[in-house]
């Protein structure tokens, strides 16, 4: 990936013991630069924290290289002893796209997120959520009564997607998953998987007396009753990984984990 | 069901225009009697209608005879203009035991409930909740990784258990669906069925960041740390239906429809 | 579960050198009985042994204590070296019931057979199945159009049924699984769970171009047209089980497995 | 799609009633060419023939316009009484590639044929299949106990595979679905979506009491013992659609249709 001789690090750590350990020795042995003058962001830590440093960087754009040092550690590579510099050189660039969410309060107001995993709204009352459901401006379900919805992208095709029983979809496919969330009726709906290109706009009924709550990723807008999410064409995040671990085997293989 | 010749009804409707000019016209036909000196309780609307008639008649023991009035009907007989006390005569009854749900909030503040379709627990923060799961104090699951889970009674089964993708059981079969909702680790674990006699504890782990909701039908209790559920065996409620339209047969019904 | 003083055994084994070695240890200390003698039949293996030793038993009616040296022992108890008789003694009986098949074939024949965990159809050309199917001579679906269908005992759900998606029952449920192979049309049906009382016929339409076969455990009649299953209630086999590690434990358990 | 004046229409028409009379009505009004001299192959029927016409055209390679005369019409147009010339003028295409399977039979012979929606393995005995994966080389599942396994294109991802539950994919994605049947062990693996350039390899294991047969869409070889799988890219299909009712819209219509 990278041709210079000199790489600058940032580290990005998560705030635990066993990442406190692998930051201390790292920093003794490379310089830490702050991370708008780095060439690279190293994270330790599991794949929430690879995904905090990935917000972190939407703007800057700076690729992402993660060291394992959490428990679940699908978008890491394994921590070694090894010299770092001549790891990063050699590791393989896998690039993604983000989702961008406008959400509308119920009180009118819009807040914008950014989404690396997915943007899931999950009933935020005892009474069960009821989602109309747009794509491309075409309506496809009147009325989903469910406790909620995800529409996740294939990095986060794996996480929260999996848990309502959705697909996990290749890097590649250009795929979102559409994840109903317990759906009630019509329930043998069994979600889909749609252009990621699509438009996708979900409008909560009766939103009043069934409230509804919104996350994009880690942020999470309350009581809201429109949500509307498109792919930011703009932004490309790069995820660096070993070349014999790249993100493309290792969907492969949690496909074939069991 | 009745031998006797005169029969006291307390009509219960839901506050619909449907159910209330069904109402109108029965009250002027049959008697209004008080809910405690009724020999029964004709209640008209969904489901949920009658899922509250019997809430009310938990302490009372009448039985009930509902008419469908509203969306879903599962609970409930069709409307027809013919003699309803010869159609109470002949109807046949559908016993059914309740739950009995003890909460323990976080503050330590212990609440009651009763449920006759099931008890939910579900997250109510953007955390994934992490339950751990006892059966008769035997525990089963360390660590459930999810957005909740339920424990519904036969009854219930057809509800909320089955848009989680749980079984529907059979009213005579003495089982109850554990059917978790999102499961994210163990990610292949699909629920059991469990004898009905079981007592089931959830403890609610990490309960500060992680805070769980949990509804004993629509009874809700925020933010709790510990639920336990035994069927009550001293309380046996009894639905009515008319002797073509018996509760199993509605049960395989809806198991054969798609 | 026994009294008398003395047990006369009878060795049932697997043809593997695993349970050859544990039957030569067994039979120096323990006299082998002729089974029409013995009062229990000890059968060494895994499932498919113990499942051939109640096969065995139907007509003769010997309670059967199954020892583990097999793949998958879900009808065993565990290999130890310890006194067999005192272990004897002190197990629990788990009883069963069977189904009774009777088969007919395209050309008119009839066949019986016995089912200890499932009857299963399946086709046998490259086209799909076509299957009528009626519970207690009521028409619950007109066409399936699918690989195939099993009906399994609660002893069998954990085998068969599983795999084609179908649920775990608990022994003491009187219900059956019915559980569709790969449905194509109506595609969402799930199966259902019937009591275990209830009659299942089965009527393959277009049989001669859409072949069909037909198991009860581990005999096949091919070529059928049509199948009537029901639980034969004038036989019970026993199953016994280390009072620790008795059956409805184990489906448990198994239920809890991921 | 068609430029020139003149369309020669070649007429493909399945062996039913239905069929029949719309085929002759089209006669009348339209001359019917050889299938050899004809610029595009008119098929009339279900999605059954409009498969039959693709596996004749592989290697003429004519475009094929569908029109339902049959049951299941996923790859069909609407029977209108409209001018076909014009409407043909109108069309547009939806290429697609088939999958080549070479299957090595227990004897050793190699049979070759092409599939369009799948290519499926069955038992063919009463013994579960036990058959090794490989993707690109790689072993992916060492030994997968089921009752098959079928590997599906866009085109084929609504027909066996949805009844085996796997995914519906769009036809722009490059995947290919990989599903098992009935899979006993491992008894969580729900498949993949594989990328479509991959080389699928299927080894039989203990295949002569095992038996499988496979079968590429219509054409059934029976009793194999290796079973490999490649997109042939050097063979383009055109299947083409009325304007608004292209096959994306199709495939998106039926993942939202329960």
């Amino acid at each position: 990936m990278f041709n210079q001789k000199k790489i600058k690090i940032n580290f990005f750590s998560a705030k635990t013991k066993k990442a406190d350990i692998a930051l201390k020795n790292l920093k003794k042995k490379y310089k830490n630069y702050p991370m708008n003058k780095a060439d690279i962001i190293v994270a330790l830590g599991g794949d929430g924290t690879i995904l905090s440093a990935l917000h972190k960087t939407i703007k800057l754009l700076k690729p992402i290289f993660g060291i394992n040092r959490g428990e679940y550690g699908f978008l890491t590579n394994p921590y070694k002893n090894i010299d770092l510099i001549k790891r990063l050189k050699k590791a393989k660039k896998t690039e993604m796209h983000v989702l961008k969410m406008v959400a509308t309060k119920k009180n009118g107001k819009k807040n914008e997120a950014m989404a690396i995993n997915e943007v899931s709204l999950l009933r935020n009352s005892r009474h069960a959520a009821k989602i109309k459901i747009y794509i491309d401006n075409v309506l496809r379900i009147k009325e989903l009564v469910c406790d909620g919805i995800l529409l996740a992208t294939p990095a986060g095709s794996t996480a929260y997607n999996l848990s309502a029983r959705g697909q996990i979809i290749p890097m590649k496919s250009k795929l979102l998953a559409l994840t109903p969330i317990s759906p009630f009726r019509p329930r043998s709906w069994r979600g889909a998987l749609i252009n990621s290109k699509s438009k996708v706009t979900f409008i909560i009924l009766d939103e009043k007396k069934r409230s509804v709550n919104v996350s994009a990723d880690f942020r999470e807008i309350k009581d809201v009753k429109k949500v509307e999410i498109m792919e930011d064409r703009s932004i490309k995040l790069s995820l660096l990984f070993d070349p014999d671990h790249n993100f493309d085997k290792k969907v492969l293989t949690e496909q074939f984990s069991f």
